[in-house]
């Protein structure tokens, strides 16, 4: 049998188990892989540091690098999110309503995990631990993919998640690495409806688009963001310029980063020398439609291709456009439904911006870089969605739910 | 442009339009149809006689035929229908969630439409109507692709629901039917990522299985149903007994019909020539494991395809256990995750069973056959999810929206 099945068997099985462990049983669990996690750094970083070789001979670049690299701080870090996770509540076994029909039925809806979770994600090892630990929290079993280049870290961890689980009341089974990396195990796994309730794929818009194409399995489509915000005519000014600033630079290589701003052109007129100033200290390249240009003529002209694009760099594309209409026109064509914010001071035109515009998150006078499940107050995020079913935007622990119902009864028949 | 396109990107233009209106303006326009269908039921029933005449000639069952035919009655029916849908709850626009964070920002969690779904059905021509309503009713836009064999059914009565819609407040392209059946037009309908934001099917597993494997966009997977029921040894015997008769021949065509049913040993051994007799006057055709072939070797032996098979029709497959744990087993091997019940006296296997069978429904002492939008109380049913994301179970108005998270601030930004 191929590692996938025998692992996709192996997951599967341990899944009803899983899901009848009590709160306390999962958070004992979580706690001793921390302290295994702890236990074991220095044959952790051994492990890493094969992988970390192995991209330097392959000349990856630094940045790629430096996602692979484990240090003793960032195990630390790992184990301290792990017990935090125990603080937080554990969303499954609750009844969500019950109700009683006039037949005497008597029907509750409960908060019950999904199973078996598959996740696909790339480079980072530390997304094995988080994923593992949010899909144990949650009673759910789980089919990690990582990539080639993180092989040997994953193995690691995924060997000392077991380690500790064969300690703890919960199936040691319940989380399991593929270790083929193949693209073909990849397209194999994807079609595993019978073994995974879900599939949720973490990294670049490649990955998740060959997972939304090739799925048989469910998919949550989580990342990528095209954000945009609009600057209103009667926006206030520092505050706009903070908002952009923050927005496109704090952390330009993230989804909830902006790509295009959408100025009035009444504010423009006035404020945009300001605006690109401001810009341009930060060193930020600008790519601007032609009125700005025209205003502007150091400035690279903006195409189509920039307004469809997410840069996640120190891009920005500025449109301006005579009415509020126009921008909600242009977010609802090029956006990625992910975050897009408005900075004005007309109420009336936050209300047409939050029900027109079609994204998970519309911000009104704040920067988009506030999704996020952590900021959100949700005290994990697996991912943020950016489809709409089962779950939209930040996804904390009850993504990772479903319901069942549970109907009682005392002989009741269908007539009829 | 293909038929296709065309409709997709009409009905795509309007999903803003329509999310934005109000409760008032969408229950005025489902009047609207109401009065229409009758209005228009003499030309409604002139072009479905077309789609008659043509599946008698193509020599179509009769139970086919049946399906297809409308009445004066039936149209009557559906417009009552559309009235009673307005007396529902609209789910949109309702703030399911809100909360302050510590850096102030104020975040709302809303109800919104899905936006466009995409509806794939077989047959029925009621089914348009039901579909098209119950889509508005949630703001969501609707492409609807129906069989080839009721084409001219469902021009008509999409026709019938624009001409009403070009009266109301909403937009008449909002409601669509593409015309070409062909399969190849099927396919690139299912790969509408950017056109629609769910893919319902409604219809045999064929089909079904076609979506979910075809797919681009994200599916609710509706419909199969291989349902059991487990007399456990403390089952009340007139009660299971009853149970049983009503779950497989009250209607056996649907999916919340019970396809095998599963006896304790102990029970069996006393009670099964009871329950025996009682199948063989409904002229239910039994499939029986050997040991109940030992007893009545009058029987058919059932073969591993029979736990497998969902037979809709009145046959049935019985299997013995030694204990509760078996018929679980059982279950979650061969079920498909829809509606399961047990009938016994003792709580402790109630709870064993109701957290260890991984199904949308589970039942204790009553038919699955209850397992129905209506009969949950919902006022309206999509269909019945056996998929674990978004929805699960009978679908209600709710399952035809997804969230928005709105987010209020005064300036803020990321720190960091």
């Amino acid at each position: 049998m191929s590692d996938l099945m025998e692992k996709a068997k192996k997951v599967k099985q341990t899944a009803v188990i899983l899901g009848k462990k009590s709160t306390d049983q999962k958070n004992s669990a979580i706690i001793l892989i921390a302290d295994q996690l702890e236990a074991e750094t220095s044959w952790i970083l051994d492990q890493n540091k094969r992988d970390i070789d192995e991209a330097k001979q392959k000349g990856f670049h630094d940045s790629l690098i430096d996602r692979l690299i484990l240090t003793e701080q960032r195990i630390t870090e790992m184990a301290d999110a792990l017990r935090q996770l125990v603080h937080l509540t554990d969303p499954t076994g609750v009844v969500l309503e019950s109700w009683e029909r006039p037949n005497g039925l008597q029907i509750e809806k409960i908060a019950v995990p999904l199973g078996v979770v598959g996740m696909i994600y790339e480079a980072r090892p530390n997304v094995t631990v988080d994923a593992a630990s949010l899909c144990l929290k949650t009673g759910n079993a789980v089919l990690l993919r990582g990539s080639s280049s993180a092989l040997y870290s994953n193995k690691a961890l995924v060997e000392v998640i077991q380690r500790a689980l064969s300690k703890s009341e919960l199936p040691k089974d319940a989380v399991q690495l593929i270790e083929d990396t193949s693209r073909e195990t990849a397209s194999n796994f994807f079609k595993l409806k019978d073994y995974l309730d879900v599939l949720i794929p973490r990294g670049g818009k490649k990955l998740i688009k060959a997972v939304v194409e090739q799925s048989v399995v469910p998919v949550i489509e989580t990342g990528a963001g095209n954000c945009h915000i609009f600057i209103d005519q009667s926006a206030d000014v520092s505050m706009a310029i903070d908002i952009i600033i923050n927005a496109k630079t704090q952390r330009p290589s993230v989804c909830n980063a902006i790509e295009t701003v959408i100025v009035d052109e009444n504010w423009a007129s006035i404020h945009m020398d300001a605006l690109v100033k401001k810009l341009q200290d930060k060193k930020v390249e600008l790519r601007v439609d032609e009125k700005i240009l025209q205003m502007h003529t150091d400035l690279v002209a903006a195409t189509e291709e920039d307004w469809e694009t997410e840069y996640l760099d120190e891009i920005l594309a500025i449109k301006t456009v005579s009415n509020i209409n126009e921008a909600i026109e242009h977010i609802n064509k090029y956006g990625s439904r992910h975050s897009e914010g408005i900075i004005t001071n007309s109420e009336e035109n936050v209300v047409e911006f939050f029900n027109s515009v079609d994204a998970a998150v519309v911000y009104h006078n704040a920067s988009t870089r506030f999704t996020d499940g952590f900021e959100f107050g949700f005290g994990a995020e697996i991912g943020i969605s950016t489809q709409k079913l089962h779950a939209r935007g930040p996804m904390g622990l009850q993504s990772l739910t479903s319901t069942k119902y549970q109907v009682r009864g005392i002989g009741q028949i269908k007539n009829g």
